[in-house]
């Protein structure tokens, strides 16, 4: 994979000094960071630690890369690539467990608020690997002088999120930090769910010829989030598509669908998640521009900004990856589901042009869909 | 508890409009923030959250007080008090989970830096709770702007850490804050243990009569961050006692010692936690002030700061409830220890006074060591 580092990410990490924002955008730059700063520290070799005998094999399938945990070559899944969670066996039973740091500005937008989306986001990244979402964790880091009232309603939005997701929040942790220091209010949430036997859903089982679904309408929560903070008044009042994608991989997994690979679609977008795998995988991704379902609305907010909205983060949409011959199957049973609104197959999976995502116009032309070296919207999530 | 609470916390929430950062300190405003905000969200009956049928019984055992969970009545243990770590049960496996957030300032100080407290603290809080310390996840808030070089000079220190309690860190996220909207860098990890068979350590099993013993001296945590903070030079050099106290609590549980209750003292040190326990559990703590290992260098400290040794954080220093036929076993076992430094029978548990922690001094005299409102040094961990 470093080939492809090396020719995907032209910024070694000795030209930038220091951290940048879009270091944190789900782009080139943040994989970069990864790469050549946490996946070298976190995933030396245990002999290296000096580790005692009684340490436990390392069973951990891999973490996605805008997580920290590089490919371990595991019994469960030799040499993966990076996933939404991590994949731990203890005692017998198969764990996920992830980790997600919510830093969205502002606090409070159409359809969500920071709360929701700590509880969400990490249950999502948890049915990511097909897990079903038990128990949070929830650390907090406050501001000086936030107003006890919004961490009041903050905390009552994660508690209803929760109970939608039917997980509970067990343990937590709260630290203040001076006014100045920090932005109101920070939420890390981790999650530890369980992976039910014989459930696989993972990079390295997209396969040329795979199709590739996406669970709704793309860009909504990264433009919600972006008229309140730009005061823009977009027509149609944009709503957050933040959801509980939980229940939708259980109805799909429920119902005999071979899920190859899941994705929830945020930092970066579809355009990130696709790059991703390809980059990871070495596959070619050919998406049909017209198939790819956007709302007016969001069009219409995206060409003010200039944004595309293949990039534009969503907190409620995944991709799947599944076999050519179940994929109508697949679009049938996400459009019975209320979470999945005007699910699409919007492409296929190909072994060339390896590590590339291209993009096909109604007529036949072509471009390539690049990794961004960052996020669009900063702090969206 | 509500009793003690109105008892302990003489001003209720609507009297703090905003955060303030006493609500971060470990002490009574922390609890009240907890007791009033956190716990009520979080611990309302699953029923009550219209959870689905598939939904597995709350086994948690519950966490600590300055973490989230309240004590949830559990087929584990039956309306037990909270502790350091929430104790899951998921597909027979006792597991420990557990979050902590690091915001310490400065980074860097004599003997750590806020990598190695970021993975020191979340293994040490499993291991209060008798776990093995598995696997650990780490977010990151990084501030633009942040030097790169003390980025990777901190994710080695928590790498260097990490081996040296046998852990992995297995997953993790990355998000960058504008400038000016965070502090350089803030950790979250959060951890999962596995519970050996048989083990209970709780504070429901603290009894009247039990010895208290405390690994080490006390106070060099605290003593340490200030003289960076403060730019003072203590003389002596005060080192950091952060250090990892999983190996220790292994070796006496090995050697077949009945650990009723550990704590690690962290924010408000020894005397919080005390406190807490004494609270929770209705029972009082006598404390022999002459007993109480402090070195020289740290009760010069304290002296130029006006603090008292006994609320200053430590970050590898446990206190072990044990009863008093096995304390002198404990002791001994301890003192072989190399994370031990200095460890000593310092007190015992009494009926009375019930929730409360009384400090004797070698003339008989006696004074209440009561929880403080807010930690006496902020942003120490």
């Amino acid at each position: 994979m470093s080939d492809d580092l090396n020719l995907h990410c032209p910024l070694p990490l000795r030209d930038h000094p220091a951290v940048q924002m879009a270091h944190g955008g789900g782009g080139r730059m943040m994989r970069q960071l990864i790469e050549s700063l946490f996946l070298p520290a976190f995933s030396t070799p245990p002999s290296a630690f000096r580790l005692p005998p009684s340490f436990p094999n390392a069973l951990a399938v891999g973490s996605r890369l805008n997580e920290l945990l590089s490919p371990l070559p595991s019994p469960l899944s030799p040499a993966s690539p990076p996933h939404d969670s991590a994949i731990l066996e203890i005692g017998g039973q198969k764990l996920a467990f992830t980790t997600d740091t919510f830093v969205v500005s502002p606090l409070f937008f159409p359809g969500g608020d920071i709360g929701k989306l700590a509880v969400f986001g990490t249950v999502n990244d948890l049915a990511m690997a097909g897990a079903k979402p038990l128990y949070l964790s929830a650390g907090f880091v406050l501001e000086e002088g936030l107003p006890m009232d919004v961490l009041q309603r903050i905390v009552a939005s994660m508690a209803a999120a929760a109970a939608e997701c039917g997980v509970k929040i067990v343990t937590g942790d709260t630290k203040v930090v001076d006014r100045g220091k920090g932005d109101g209010i920070f939420i890390n949430t981790a999650g530890v769910g369980l992976v039910p036997e014989g459930i696989e859903i993972l990079p390295r089982r997209v396969a040329p010829g795979d199709a590739i679904l996406v669970s709704g309408d793309l860009g909504r929560h990264g433009m919600a989030v972006m008229s309140v903070r730009e005061g823009l008044g977009f027509e149609g009042d944009i709503q957050s598509d933040c959801a509980n994608l939980a229940g939708l991989v259980e109805s799909l997994l429920d119902l005999g669908v071979n899920l190859h690979c899941l994705r929830d679609l945020t930092r970066g977008g579809l355009a990130a998640a696709l790059n991703e795998i390809a980059l990871d995988m070495n596959l070619g991704m050919e998406l049909d521009e017209w198939k790819i379902p956007v709302t007016e609305p969001v069009v219409a907010a995206c060409e003010i900004l200039g944004l595309d909205p293949l990039y534009v983060a969503n907190e409620g949409r995944l991709v799947a990856f599944v076999a050519a011959e179940v994929a109508d199957e697949a679009l049938a049973i996400m459009a019975e589901h209320p979470t999945a609104v005007g699910p699409a197959i919007v492409g296929r999976v190909a072994k060339e042009p390896a590590g590339t995502v291209v993009l096909t116009n109604p007529f036949g032309g072509g471009r390539i869909v690049d990794l961004l070296s960052g996020e669009q919207l900063p702090r969206i999530c």
